[in-house]
C-alpha cells in the first residue's frame, strides 16, 4: 500500500522547496522527494547575485539550506529516493520511488532538467570556477576577460549575445562548420565585433588549477590540435528535462519538458509543475521559487474544493 | 518628446523590482515608475515568514529595501511618479506619467492590487496589528486566538477555512443573510464547526490600543449594536487591480485584471504584466518575485529578436 499524504512534491531545488514551505504552511500533509542533495542546481552557483531580496548576493548552497530551514520549521517531510515511476489511479496519483510508493491528490512536479555536461576532463571540478552553464547567472563575473561558449545553438548565441556584455571577448566553439540557431540569433552574433567563432572544433579538455585558464581543442576535419586561453568557459549544449518517469502519463513537449497554464496546472487535474522541468519556465531561482509558490497555492485551493 | 527606454516598469513592489534587477543586470536601459513608497504591500506586513529564503522571517519593509538597494546596485533609474495614461506607438509604448511621457519598446506592468478596504475608523492604524488582508501571510500568528473576518465571497470563506487550522474560532461577518460564495465553500464553512456565522452585521469600528481587541458591530436590519472580542480581523471584502490607466488600451478581465501566459506576455507584444495586477496571480511576495523575473527575461529576449 502506498503511503498516503495530501501533497507530494517531486524535486527539492528552489521549485520544490518553496512549493513545500507554502503546504506545510498550510498545514496539508506533504512530502517532498529528493534523489540527492536538497537544494537543485541552484547549489551549484557560488554566488547567486539575481535572487531579489539578498542584495549583496548569497551562495547557493546557503540559499538552499536557508529554504531547507524553512520548510522543515513548518514540517515538510523530506525523503531521500528517485521517482521512477508514476500511476494515475482515479483522482489519486501514485509516486513510485527507489524507496516505495507515495499517494497524493496533489503532486508538484519539480525535479527540474540539468544542462547537458560535455564530458571532458575537468569540466566538473572547475564548474562555478569558469565553467558555467549559465551566462544570466553568471556573466557579470567575466567583465572584461576572454571567455568561450561552446555550443551552436538558440542557446549558446543568446548566451555569447549575453556575455558581450561583460566580456573582453567571447569565443563561440562549434563543433559543425555552421550554426542551429535561428537567422536572426546568427546574424545578430555575426555583427557583433566581440564574438569571435571557431568553427568544426571541440573542447577535449578544461585546463586550470582552481579557476579556468585555457581549453584543449581539437579540429574535427584536420585533427590538429590547439590551446585558448579563457577565463570562463560557457556549456551550451543543451538541456536535459527530468520527467523520464513520467513518459506515458503526461503530456510532455518533444524535448520533455512539461505543459503548463500560468497556474502551473498541467493537463492532469492535480498535477502541477514548477521550475526548470516545465515548458517555457525562465530558469531562475527566484521564477522557480515563484512557480512553486504557485502551484502550491492553487493545489491547496484543488484540495479544499 | 517622450524619454526613451529599452524596458519601463510601472510598479515598485516585488514584482517591479525583481523585474528591475533582472532587465537592469542585463544591461538594458530600465526605468521604474512608482507613484507612492518602493515595496509594495509587502511593506505592510510585519513579518513575512513565507518567502523563500528568509528562514527566520523578514520584515516586509526590510524585504522591499533589500529589493531596492538590489536594484540600484545594477542601475535601475527610479522615478516616483504615477501612471496616469498609456498609448501605442507602433512598437513603442508611451506611458504617459503625471512627471511626463517615457517610452520603450518593451514595458513590464507590475502595479500590484489592492484589497478593497471597510474604511472604518482604527482601520488604517491597526493594519499588521491585528488587521489584515491576507490569511495566508497572517494566519499563523493567531493561533488559538478569536479572529473574524468580514466578507461574504469566495476569498473571505476560502479565508476563514484557512484560518480555522490556527485560530481558536472563527467568526464570519457578512452584511447580508447569505454568502456571495460558490456552494462547495460555503458547505465546507458550514460544516466546520469552528466557523461561526454572523449575518446582518457590519463593522463600525475596530478597536484597540497596540493590537486589535474587538469590534464594533451593528446589525443592519435590527439597528442593534454590539460588541465582538477577537485578536485578529481579515478583512476580505474585495480587491481591486491597479489598471484604471490601461483601458482601451489593453484587454481587461471583467474585475481589471490582465490576462497573461506562462511567459507573463500579454496579448500585445512587448507588454508583460507581473504580480498581483495579473488574472490568476497567487498573490504572494514571492510569486510576485517570479513573476517579475520571469517578465524580464522575455522582454530581454523580445528585445534581442
Amino acid at each position: 500500500m502506498a503511503k498516503e499524504y495530501e501533497v507530494i512534491i517531486i524535486g527539492g531545488g528552489p521549485a520544490g522547496l518553496s512549493a513545500g514551505i507554502y503546504t506545510s504552511r498550510a498545514r496539508l500533509s506533504s512530502l517532498l522527494i529528493e534523489r540527492g542533495v536538497v537544494g537543485g542546481q541552484i547549489a551549484d552557483a557560488e554566488l547567486v547575485e539575481n535572487y531579489p531580496g539578498f542584495a549583496q548576493g548569497i551562495s547557493g548552497t546557503e540559499l538552499g539550506q536557508l529554504m531547507q530551514q524553512q520548510a522543515a520549521r513548518y514540517g515538510l517531510e523530506t525523503i531521500t529516493a528517485e521517482a521512477i515511476g508514476f500511476e494515475l489511479k482515479g483522482e489519486k496519483k501514485v509516486v513510485k520511488t527507489t524507496k516505495g510508493d507515495f499517494s497524493a491528490r496533489a503532486v508538484i512536479i519539480a525535479s527540474g532538467s540539468e544542462r547537458s555536461k560535455l564530458g571532458v576532463p575537468r569540466e566538473e571540478e572547475l564548474t562555478g570556477k569558469g565553467v558555467s552553464y549559465c551566462a544570466t547567472c553568471d556573466g557579470p563575473f567575466f567583465k572584461e576577460k576572454p571567455v568561450a561558449v561552446v555550443g551552436g545553438g538558440d542557446v549558446a548565441i543568446t548566451e555569447a549575445l549575453h556575455l558581450v556584455k561583460f566580456a573582453s571577448k567571447v569565443i563561440l566553439i562549434h563543433r559543425r562548420d555552421r550554426l542551429r540557431a535561428t537567422r536572426i540569433l546568427e546574424e545578430r552574433a555575426r555583427a557583433e565585433p566581440k564574438i569571435e567563432f571557431l568553427w568544426n572544433s571541440v573542447v577535449e579538455k578544461i585546463e586550470g588549477e582552481d579557476v579556468v585558464k585555457r581549453l584543449s581543442l581539437r579540429q574535427v576535419k584536420t585533427g590538429e590540435k590547439s590551446t585558448l586561453d579563457v577565463a570562463g568557459a560557457f556549456i551550451a549544449v543543451g538541456f536535459k528535462p527530468n520527467t523520464d518517469y513520467l513518459k506515458g502519463v503526461l503530456p510532455l513537449d518533444d524535448a520533455g519538458y512539461i505543459i503548463t497554464n500560468e497556474k502551473m496546472e498541467t493537463k492532469v487535474a492535480g498535477i502541477f509543475a514548477a521550475g526548470d522541468v516545465r515548458l517555457n519556465s525562465a530558469q531562475q531561482a527566484i521564477t522557480a521559487a515563484g512557480d512553486g509558490a504557485t502551484a502550491a497555492i492553487f493545489a491547496q485551493k484543488l484540495l479544499s474544493e
